[in-house]
């Protein structure tokens, strides 16, 4: 399947590294890290007067994990906590949560148990925080709409915003890069 | 009346086929199927603590379903359920609500019972598993935002995106080939 | 740059008249009728298991309508009801409030009492169902993302989308014609 | 491209002043004050049956004020009052909080019992009621959506709109003026 595009003839994403160098650090991958706020949301935070109220998913993005779940692993690290995220997360069946952790490399390191290489690991984010880790593992992306630190630290830079396509986006590239096709 | 446009001048939407084709595949349908998430809303899935929250429909949208729906009849296959949706589209008087089916020839089997022909159903989805069915239809569309395997199958991509337009289109290209006018 | 931005060099609306005689027609308001779904809303309705649940104003809106009430009188007449409407133009103090009617002349109608000359009256709308009166009264305005049969039927087009300025502009040209300024 | 998407290389903001007397009046900043509606939000007031329901604001925005508190004071000045801003500004530890204050003069006026000189000050609006206050402190600034009045009158204007990234570039600004770096 290939990578997500807004237009038929557009290419996938603003790879920062050549097409085929990003393909294989797709097809390693085993596990997928995401950021929550900004990345699997538009970074929308809904206030009332009770504390933070709710946030918006995506349709699509749910559509991409679900798509992959049986071939590679899901989790997230997020520096919030959350009850809807929660809610959404095991909707979709993602494996590992962790929440409260503004220290992603910190977060990272509580999955040292499922002994991965970070090769194995790729990891999306969105903003300075999330720096180190994406750094760190094989297949680092972020949203169209990541600050710009970030968007020239990844290996590719989706053409999608968080919480509009991002995910879909990375989902798509390594389903492509595994071979895997969704029943077209 | 003449399709929808976002400016005057602009044709009503991206036609795959000629125009002429596509007015005579409106002009057969009785009855049009929509996908819910990402066609009648934007895709946004809101969540809160107790999990899905709510969803966003569009104005324009419905005020296209209630203009046309005394010449065709209306329905829904949805891959989830919410009560949400059932509360928006028995206010539009949507006659067949199809939930929990993300196999949409399955739901589409659901409707056999009408007698119709292939030829004479409309559906609008936006992603994977909307193709087959939107393979077997009479008049298939994508709102603007769909997946582009998506828009390079269907019949017409609407200018608009979902919860944005997109069914309001679909609505007045049917009114327009069957040579309905809304009062103007 | 989107027409929901405005820069400061950029002109007011898209004037589809004379400018001269577009400000001749507001300076002669008394009374500013508006839609509200799609004109003081961007057209997205929130549903929740119970109905509808909220709707989306824009702070810049109300504060046209809070700089103009002084001197103007404002309505709404709305296809719609709906208590989160009632409780956000009451804060903003509008007098004269129709809801649950789809035909707008009807609405206008119910406000024959206040014996005021169409030339005096201004009504932004953004659907088919706005035409008739839309075309009654002595100024017409439409949002960026009208009907394209609304912004070919008006006296000037915003530049901003419904909920999103357009209200804020219908506001500011009435009160430049009518030579108010906002302590600036 | 959308102002609301930097790309790495484009500046940070459309500075009105030249780049280096922006700076200079950044590094003097002792205290940040913000409007919120339209700032902090991107200016939408969702409103259910019992008036106004929730807030949005904007994850990366916080993110600014966070890597960003321990060296500056922050404050907000708004209009409305609003028990879900005072929830996310006491999360994000913002000391100053005046609500219900239109006259954003009275407001600042408030504060003066810290003792700052107005060059140490910095604010950010949108609207005409935030022209004085703009006009008197040392660093002003407005969102790419602020209005035309407003653009036209402040040091410099953000790439992001209100609740969309403006208030991550002030203080970004004010991090960079200061020498500051967020461990990258």
């Amino acid at each position: 399947m290939s990578p997500a595009r807004p237009r038929a003839r557009a290419p996938a994403s603003r790879s920062r590294i050549p097409p085929r160098a990003l393909l294989a650090r797709a097809a390693r991958v085993r596990l997928v890290l995401l950021d929550v706020d900004g990345v699997l949301t538009d970074g929308r935070l809904y206030y009332g007067a009770e504390g933070e109220l709710m946030k918006a998913f995506d349709v699509k993005d749910g559509h991409g994990i679900v798509l992959l779940r049986d071939h590679v692993d899901f989790g997230v690290i997020s520096g919030r906590s959350g009850k809807a995220t929660q809610r959404r997360l095991e909707e979709l069946r993602v494996k590992h949560l962790i929440f409260g952790q503004l220290d992603k490399l910190a977060g990272y390191a509580q999955l040292a148990h499922l002994g991965l290489a970070d090769e194995e690991v790729a990891y999306m984010g969105d903003d300075v925080n999330d720096l180190p880790l994406l750094r760190r593992v094989g297949l680092s992306g972020a949203p169209a709409d990541a600050r710009p630190e970030v968007q020239a630290a990844v290996h590719f830079v989706a053409r999608g915003g968080g919480g509009r396509g991002a995910v879909r986006e990375l989902c798509d590239l390594i389903a492509a890069a595994k071979g895997l096709t969704h029943g077209r």
